[in-house]
């Protein structure tokens, strides 16, 4: 099955989301952790999404980033197929600057949940470090990989200079 | 098959949010249109609600109503399984007072169309009205009740005294 | 009657919401509605745009899709003067980015209902699709190219690559 | 003429909004201003509100004031109507508490003014203190009630102890 | 004195205002009303406000427009030591985009009105236009100067072609 | 002069202000800051609000705390007229939550400082430690009572249990 | 060790936002995981709330909640000490309704991620189900229970009657 | 120790705050106040911003001047270290323009004040004025100064010509 080496999927609504989810892709990529980015529509492809979450699930994808504007419901729609953590990217929207899109990923109901992270490149880094989080529970490599790069984050904040 | 004595199907995520659909429901019935009544969960339940909408449509439904609080998105699930109209009733929401909800339905990505109305019951009173205005396209009986009830709308605000 | 041939009136208050709103003009050409384009203003010129609703009612338009921003209230007046299905766009307004013109069209008064669609060019194109939809209610050709559309719509989502 | 003898119309949408629009009636009172209270819906009698609007400038009406909730659009409805000073006063709305009012009378497009007063109540006072300033332009006796009532608010004021 | 030939007094809070604000100068200007612009500030010389204020009624201003950006109160200021009309146009801001500028000129406690229009050019013209409509009221000269601006208004949007 | 006991004077724009002012003067008075608290409007008696600006500076005032709702610009005026520190509460608001009052306080232009604390009783309660903290740059003394509150205030939330 | 037992600690600011959080405990406790609730203030104990992370990881635990409103920051306190995952729940506030505490919950610095959930009562049980779903990835045993829950949940919703 | 030349802190969390943050740098420079600019994260670096306040103060710096966007929370854990007074400048921020850093900082719980003041530039140049204004209250010579700064303030705006 061919998503079998990956642990974590990013998932979007289409290609031009790809400018703020590849930040997502590049933590990962740094943390040497597999991933998989994708583009798929919740509504206007929906079964295509279902088949791919079943597939994912089976080829070992242990947790879901969807990146998405407006109302989308991306994650939301993939948070309600898979009992797997779903991590979810607000993006920035022309029109309301992202609130729309925060508000339709993180107001979830009761019941199904998505761990929502900041609008825009700043959460499609942090959804890729929760990710990272939720894998070294289980990894001790990773934590210590995940180690390293927050002493590496903090080294780097000490050493701005104005 | 069940439903194919009716030509509304109004569907909303939970049953408190009957105390608001009731006004659809009330308005359909004034305008003798046939309607159901049902509570079906995007999220926790999406493969129900599927079949529901695959029946709905087989049965003779034309319009959908789809009420939902916070970012229920149920209104857009619809949309994303059937071609027939489908209009979204935002509810009132305790945390951000229907804002969220209005969002989560309104700002629905292009190629997957949502008729929204306002948050709460005018919203539900009016999706009933716009269903309305849509079957009476090609129901001369039905636009001559809703002419009737317009009028009466009239008389009723004209003949308002302080 | 010059309107006789024309399903779909697309209304909107000055020349430079033409740039979003041709985004529905385009979408019912590709699906074969014909439809007519006009400015009005619902404040600067009332009688003119009450006088055009009575011809294009008497002339065969089944739907009105109207397209303002700020306060205009241009989907609200149309709505007050007809029964026929009345689909408002909120347009991207400078100031607050679209809220103002969201607000101004969505949360119409119990009685005179408007189905909204998403701020900009999102919601100009669902405009022109959930007016495709309900003419598709009695036009079972018109329903076989929606369908085709989006089909169309759900291979082009499923082709895109990162 | 029924209306002659008024120089201040006062309209809203329902008797319901009568609790609020009082204020301003009261405080016209105070200012020896006659006015009239009327409820009108711009929507649902677009006509009717258009006659009393020419009765009303015939009747020697100078200022408007219209009070509306959500996308109710009375005011600028008048405004669109007569070259006369038109108030708005935006009601407080139970689900977006006024900011859909606020914004659907405020950002009126450029060349139909609605000079809009606060939020509620204070909304209300505030619209028939500025219908008075505007009165006593060319009004010497009002100019000093007017002045009265600033002169005895001030005293209040100062008179207010913890 | 020097302000004796004026009507309106158009104040803002700085030169960079005037960008918005001669749209009000230039609106006014048309309909031959004399007018003056002239930039204050309420909190960094609010002495000098009142000084003007003063010289401005003795000079036979009739109505006060400010201008102002943020939480400059300029109107508001203004609005306290006149009793004459005053009329707000709350101007862009950069962080929160004219929301924070309407807000404060909009939501003025009770006693002290400040009739307030759009936020940015739009506000600006309509400041003008709602001064002309409160000078025709007794100024049979400027109501048809007026009167032919609308009908002007009128003849240009019918002639919008796209 | 009846201030010059006084290091701390709370202004206010009504009485029922003082619901949620009084939690300044109580935490003041805890930490044996000696204040008056008094009403002023900065629109209704700007005068008298001026006047006594100077005589609380002449009499010993060292800080200045402002609590208002809506667009009342109480402490932006103050602010205008002294150059001691002004501290400034936004008052919950019924309309619009204290969003109207947070804004019209916090977006004070370049030049005219008004340090802004959290909308209602927190902010009321910390407008009195930040007072606290800034009188005891010079008095030795409040600094450790400062520090006694402190540390008791932590102990308290270490106490306290589910 | 005192915490070694526990799985997940769910930490507030105050005993006020137990009635809130204690749909989180409830849940856990449903899904039979192990956790401790505490309150803890990032601000005014920040030592105890550091000395108590150490020790909550040293016990074992592995996901923390935090639940807080307004601009309490302790999801993100919590985040800039730990490496394991950290869930935030924004909780209703009484003057802005939840919006603040939403985003300073949500909008964290690029470094340093928090897993935001609904505001309220729907966050607190959704952050447990994250919980749930970040320790099922390697428990076996807790992915059984927490798919019976979510069946449990379909069949609830299903039984839904109006 | 190196800080004891200082008066005032300026911190900020990123080497890309300093456009802004340069202007309260340059606002305490002209009224000759010492200070120190400083880049430090209180999420990625808690320890070495813990560390830094204890040295400042020990240095003899009495006011914290903080800037941060989005959730950033610097100025609030400054307030958690410290009795000094800390005041908070919003940065404006891409995605929400500001409302996030604003709300983030200026809704702090009781018992941990930060005076806040305007989003962006004037916030900067207003928390240097209101750091002088602390510091002047027992200095007279730089009272003086400030005193200097504001009437020259005053001077140019009376001097703006349009």
């Amino acid at each position: 099955m061919a998503q079998s080496s990956f642990r974590v999927a990013i998932l979007m609504s289409s290609q031009s989301d790809w400018d703020t989810m590849r930040l997502a892709g590049e933590t990962l990529t740094k943390l040497d952790i597999t991933h998989e980015n994708r583009v798929f529509s919740a509504h206007r492809a929906p079964d295509a999404l279902e088949e791919y979450i079943r597939e994912a699930e089976a080829g070992g994808v242990q947790v879901f980033i969807a990146g998405a504007g407006g109302a989308y419901h991306l994650a939301g729609a993939i948070a309600a197929k898979t009992q797997l953590p779903v991590l979810g990217v607000p993006l920035q929207s022309k029109a309301l600057l992202g609130l729309d899109s925060l508000l339709s990923i993180v107001q979830m109901p009761k019941g199904i949940p998505v761990g929502t992270l900041a609008i825009g490149g700043a959460g499609a880094v942090n959804a890729a470090l929760l990710a990272a989080a939720i894998l070294a529970l289980a990894d001790a490599s990773l934590s210590k990989r995940l180690n390293a790069y927050r002493e590496e984050q903090t080294r780097a904040v000490l050493a701005e200079q104005l």
